[in-house]
């Protein structure tokens, strides 16, 4: 057994107790609601924890890159949703991975791309499945539900040979910018309804909708009714970040991922105790500049994982954090001798996660019980 | 051969021609000063660039984290400074790689470290070389100048047979936030008068003091004279980024990477063109926020490289751009239509270059010359 006084720093410590707390929590919130979950794997891009999250699910997830698609279909994961508008250079990577009875589900949301999906699946011999993405909060992409477009779409992905209309889906992402539970639920009120409406409004046309999908980790967990709505995918609430707990979706405590760092020198007069994790282990993610409470580059934790007292990373470069007070006040630095090893709670799981690849899984200790691979890339 | 318009996308670019004036314009100028180039890996981390750029270098690197000296090694690269203050767990490894003849010298900043590496280096039965960090604005780690722990640290490292000390070196970091070419030079003086005060007080008191090192790419441009100073460390002179030509370092033109991305999408009433490469692709570095000009993440050209007018990445999400003009004025996205190939230069190259596994190079037009590898981690 490894201990993580053992480990070259940095690294990166997932608390598998919280994970499974945390995977749990919104099984059975979803179990109630009675709606399917669809794991979104791009936060932990890790068989080991999808594995974990898909217990008792249907067994489909999510994915944002094509990349996890390939990296999940030799585990036998056989119904995937590629969640991010489709590009024409990706078609045919798409059809080679629906070889072999593995269903991959794209996504897209105006006649355009249905005509160019539509002709390639004829070109390929293949049918490809679509959801029509619907923007139910006005923050990025999709068709607005009462957009005349969604029928369109519709129709010329069922007019031929090459594609076949599914079904419909959103991320409510506006949802990160809502300041309380009350508007976060109606986030995920809001959400619903735009997918429900859009679905109804095909049916109503003649195509059949039978996924009705909405997903973000704010709005899955604060949703108290999912009439109508199929699956619900989230990908970060299996490991949390300073940015949920700032929108009070988890407690600090929840946050099973961390940086392991070690100090290798201070500045006496300044208060700053320089570690060895800057922002290519941290990744320079400041998601909490905007909320109420700002963690910098995140809330230092002792070895344990326990936070320290408005003990932040100020700033980082590269390879370097400076560590400090969160309101300047002098610090007795002497405290965090050279070799300390400490741990950081990081502002955004999948932009800190994405800058490593592994796991270093510990269970309630400091012992390491397995080594859990991750990848990256497209 | 493959063309750029057959990759599936993001992806990253690199134009070769311009890495090769980069690379030309470097040493040039440093050759007319007379001081070696120990060129950083840690922007491109990648041996085909730092093949090029040790072309007329007497062959010795600069690391920010062992993985990169581990991976330089077999290619026949014997001179190592990883440039990160050195931590106990590290230590064994660093030995390790320091068998076979490969000199990697490790830097320090206080005594508690440099008794550390001393009794290691005599347990192990290794003489670690090391260097004495200084700190010359301010910025990060190091002793200061006229600090009595200079004096120190040399005799600790010297006293028994376990390390030794082999001369200083400097970062000057805050040359990143000047705001006029004049005080990049100040500061570049500032570096090198640090630097050279050390060495010679610790000459004075006895110890030999061989290296004298400095660098950042803003001060290496900008030096006029490096009297006393035996080598320049520089990164991301290789690249640019829009960052460097915030700076006046570089123009525009100079960058030689870019993220190649395809459009999904509008939202047409919003002005919003909606691609395949989020803060994953690009990294989530908004260095140029603070700058005169801010980039936002990043300043959109054409297939070709040519910036297009105004046109920048607004705003990310994981696998997301939103680019819209720079002052909100509403653009025609017709002219973008799905499937587009854009390049977007990035803020900061080694943010953005460490999100990719690999350089698709191109030479004065889109035909892909070659693929490079490229890792990360540690």
């Amino acid at each position: 057994m490894t201990e993580l006084q053992q480990l070259e720093t940095p690294g990166l410590v997932l608390e598998r107790g919280k994970l499974e707390c945390n995977l749990a929590r919104m099984r059975e919130h979803l179990a109630k609601l009675g709606v399917a979950l669809r794991p979104h794997v791009k936060t932990a891009k890790s068989y080991d924890v999808a594995r974990l999250a898909l217990k008792g699910q249907p067994g489909g997830i999510t994915v944002s890159t094509l990349k996890e698609a390939e990296q999940f279909i030799p585990h036998g994961i056989s119904d995937i949703l590629y969640a991010v508008g489709i590009t024409p250079n990706k078609l045919d990577h798409v059809a080679a991975l629906r070889h072999n009875a593995t269903d991959v589900t794209i996504i897209l949301d105006n006649v355009e791309s249905a005509h160019i999906v539509a002709a390639r699946g004829l070109a390929l011999g293949v049918k490809f499945p679509v959801l029509i993405e619907i923007d139910s909060d006005g923050h990025r992409s999709g068709v607005k539900p009462e957009d005349d477009a969604l029928l369109a779409i519709g129709r010329t992905l069922n007019a031929g040979r090459g594609a076949e209309l599914r079904g419909v889906m959103t991320h409510a992402g506006d949802s990160y910018n809502c300041d309380t539970t009350e508007k976060i639920r109606a986030m995920a009120r809001r959400e619903r309804d735009a997918v429900v409406r859009c679905a109804q409004r095909l049916a109503a046309a003649g195509m059949t909708c039978p996924i009705v999908s909405v997903g973000s980790t704010p709005t899955a967990t604060f949703s108290d009714d999912l009439t109508g709505v199929t699956e619900v995918r989230a990908g970060v609430y299996m490991f949390f970040d300073l940015f949920m707990a700032g929108l009070n979706v988890c407690s600090l405590d929840d946050i099973a991922v961390s940086v392991l760092t070690t100090v290798i020198g201070h500045q006496v007069d300044k208060g700053w105790i320089i570690t060895d994790a800057g922002w290519m282990a941290l990744s320079r993610d400041r998601g909490t500049a905007n909320q109420k409470v700002d963690q910098a580059y995140g809330v230092v934790c002792d070895l344990a994982g326990h936070p320290i007292d408005d003990l932040l990373v100020l700033s980082t470069n590269q390879e370097h954090g400076i560590l400090g007070d969160r309101n300047g006040r002098p610090m007795d630095v002497g405290k965090f001798p050279v070799g300390t090893l400490l741990r950081v709670l990081p502002n955004h799981a999948c932009a800190t996660a994405a800058q490593h690849d592994r796991y270093h899984v510990v269970h309630g200790d400091t012992v390491v019980q397995s080594v859990w691979p991750r990848f990256s890339g497209w």
